[in-house]
């Protein structure tokens, strides 16, 4: 195998780097992300690459044109994780692109662009809160007030890029507006798609957008011995009717994927009716009409249930973001790099955020998902990739890059 | 008002002998239950009645009949409350006989038996966790293990008697067991039928008989934007439909009532697919076979609902006790003494538990309901009962007492 045992034995390797051994756990501007920096600069070196930390903690390599004037290419992924995470998410998006300008260099192959590979200090937003950091930083959206979130220990993310190394007043200079043609990224696909259809890679259609929502029911409690059935207004049972309808409206909807994760029930206790539930609603689609006429279409259901069950609901959005949709040039680019590699071509959406969003602000995007093992579990220990898959997914991202024509590309937009 | 203005005004005065004003709590052999003792010994003194607390904390009141050889007929409630309580949930039992014999008093009446008048000293079970122990000492059902049962500061039940002024090796010379013709109770209903129907007072058919459950739904978590809706187990989506299956079966089973009264999610993230839920059934009938029946219904629709969902559930039954069901010539007295008032008879079943279900083991039982405001509402400081509803309660239990032959009666049986 030319990548795919290599990168498994590097993605070990970098799982080394935790805050919380066995488990890995890689926060933004900690000790292990300095090590693990290190050792992605350690391999962009010696795959023929200029290689350094950027005043944010971003990781970054260029793989420089021949041409100093050619277009600049972007890719990479984000180098920290959850708590108790899994070895892939991010890191294989860095890795796989350092495979290939490895494979390129050994080949004495420059590209007629420059591509840049970063491994983004922070996307999972875990010790400051805010997520994407890394990324917003070099699409020229990262906002000044950040830099007084603290952590935990009150530490403020100004003071940990201080001690990290980094500069926490020279972001705007990061800023990659105006100088980027195109921006891809390869990611475990974190679900069960390419899984159940037996494809080891797939062409992202568009990062979802998503709405979250508080909803709190709010009924009658009452002796569970003393009130009969017809009496009651019960918070639960009138809760569990609208959890249901969220669940069927999704499933009738193709495009839409909706959860309730939270419910809390109270006063919670075995002979009291419910008085009250709380509970969370997240919504995503890749098509932003279709995921606001679903939260629309909950909130009048949800109304309707309410009256007849003489409850109240109260409906409270909290969140919204629209959805990132991938360049399609850049989608047919990868499709045929799929093709080539004698592979049918699976056009999916991204259930899950990822660095790629916050690019088409100042270019086209486009990603690449490789099948996640173990029904699609991620963000967990067991979340898995077969050395096999990575093989081909680094092989259809190598040609990718050797065909990508990226200043055609850019006079063609 | 005969008796209703004054009852008020005790059941008032009792709410001051609380552990936590103004919120009314008192637990058994607190000094507080000690204070509300000595309260009613005075009230049964005043009424002619020789009167003090047994070995157990119980207060124990007799109005003596001529005969010394005449049966014995026992009446009472609790002197113990839940915490944050009502002010007539087991005291307005005790009150109310008070004033009958109060009455009888001053008209010089003697009755053709005994009345024994009783303030258990537990009913509610708060302090130790076990609940109607001083009915059960009386009703010779109590357990030598329960003196060693301790409460939160690790105080056992035979210290605390100890301190209280008991004795705790004297529980078995209190049962009645072989001594009583009759016990019967008046209570606030602590539900809204009553109070719907428009009568201030009804006649108890059972006591209900409960079945308790836990139900644990076991799904796979996921990523909640990853995963479509049709490669889901989700754990909550399942629950909902079990919760609105015991709603549905109880509403459409009359004589059953089906709680789920908590409820939690796990791991209960915004944005993962719940993996494991677990819940709590109450179900209540005065009907044993009828509750026996929609247990039975509950865990063969919860198995095929989860097969259909691909999770699995499990369904374990931890408690369960049989329905005290009111003896039917009793039920026709109290239903006179009604009539007499000229009030419509309603008999209903009481789903919440009494001191009376422990006495079908030693002789035939039967409760009058008073009309509970509110909404039906108890074991909460909203709890209430109109002055007027008190009265007619009153006097219908006095016209109980005053027609009631417990010598024909036992030779009847």
């Amino acid at each position: 195998m030319k990548f795919g045992t290599e990168l498994m034995r590097q993605a070990d390797a970098l799982g080394q780097f935790t805050e919380d051994p066995p488990r890995v756990t890689r926060t933004y501007l900690s000790p292990q992300h300095k090590q693990a920096g290190e050792y992605l600069i350690g391999l962009m070196r010696r795959a023929g690459m200029t290689a350094s930390f950027d005043a944010m903690g971003n990781i970054v390599g260029r793989y420089e044109a021949a041409d100093l004037k050619a277009p600049v290419v972007m890719t990479g992924s984000h180098q920290d994780s959850v708590r108790n995470a899994g070895k892939y998410d991010g890191l294989f998006g860095i890795l796989t692109a350092i495979a290939c300008v490895k494979d390129l260099h050994h080949r004495g192959k420059r590209l007629p662009y420059t591509l840049e590979i970063v491994g983004f200090g922070d996307e999972e937003g875990v010790r400051f809160g805010v997520a994407l950091m890394g990324s917003k930083a070099m699409a020229g959206s990262f906002e000044a007030s950040w830099l007084d979130k603290a952590d935990e220990s009150g530490v403020t993310l100004r003071r940990a890029l201080a001690d990290f190394g980094g500069d926490p007043d020279a972001w705007p200079g990061l800023s990659r507006r105006g100088r980027v043609a195109a921006y891809v990224e390869s990611h475990i696909e974190q679900g069960p798609v390419l899984l159940n259809e037996g494809l080891p890679v797939g062409v992202v259609t568009a990062i979802a957008g998503g709405s979250r929502i508080r909803v709190t029911v709010t009924g009658l409690a009452g002796h569970a011995g003393t009130v009969p059935m017809g009496s009651r207004q019960d918070a639960l049972t009138a809760a569990s009717e609208l959890v249901l309808f969220v669940e069927k409206h999704c499933e009738t909807h193709k495009g839409l994927v909706g959860t309730v994760g939270k419910l809390a029930v109270l006063p919670g206790a075995i002979n009291v009716i419910p008085q009250q539930v709380e509970f969370t609603i997240d919504v995503r689609s890749g098509d932003d009409a279709l995921r606001r006429k679903a939260v629309a279409a909950m909130q009048s259901a949800f109304e309707e249930i309410a009256k007849r069950r003489r409850v109240a609901v109260t409906v409270s959005p909290f969140y919204a973001a629209d959805a990132a949709p991938c360049d399609s040039a850049l989608q047919q680019e990868f499709a045929d790099a799929i093709t080539a590699h004698g592979i049918p071509v699976r056009l999916l959406p991204s259930g899950a955020g990822h660095d790629a969003m916050v690019f088409p602000a100042i270019c086209p995007i486009a990603m690449l998902f490789v099948r996640c093992g173990n029904n699609g579990i991620s963000h967990h220990p067991d979340e898995t990739m077969t050395a096999e898959d990575a093989e081909i997914a680094t092989s259809v991202l190598l040609h990718f890059f050797e065909h990508f024509d990226a200043a055609a590309f850019a006079v063609r937009r």
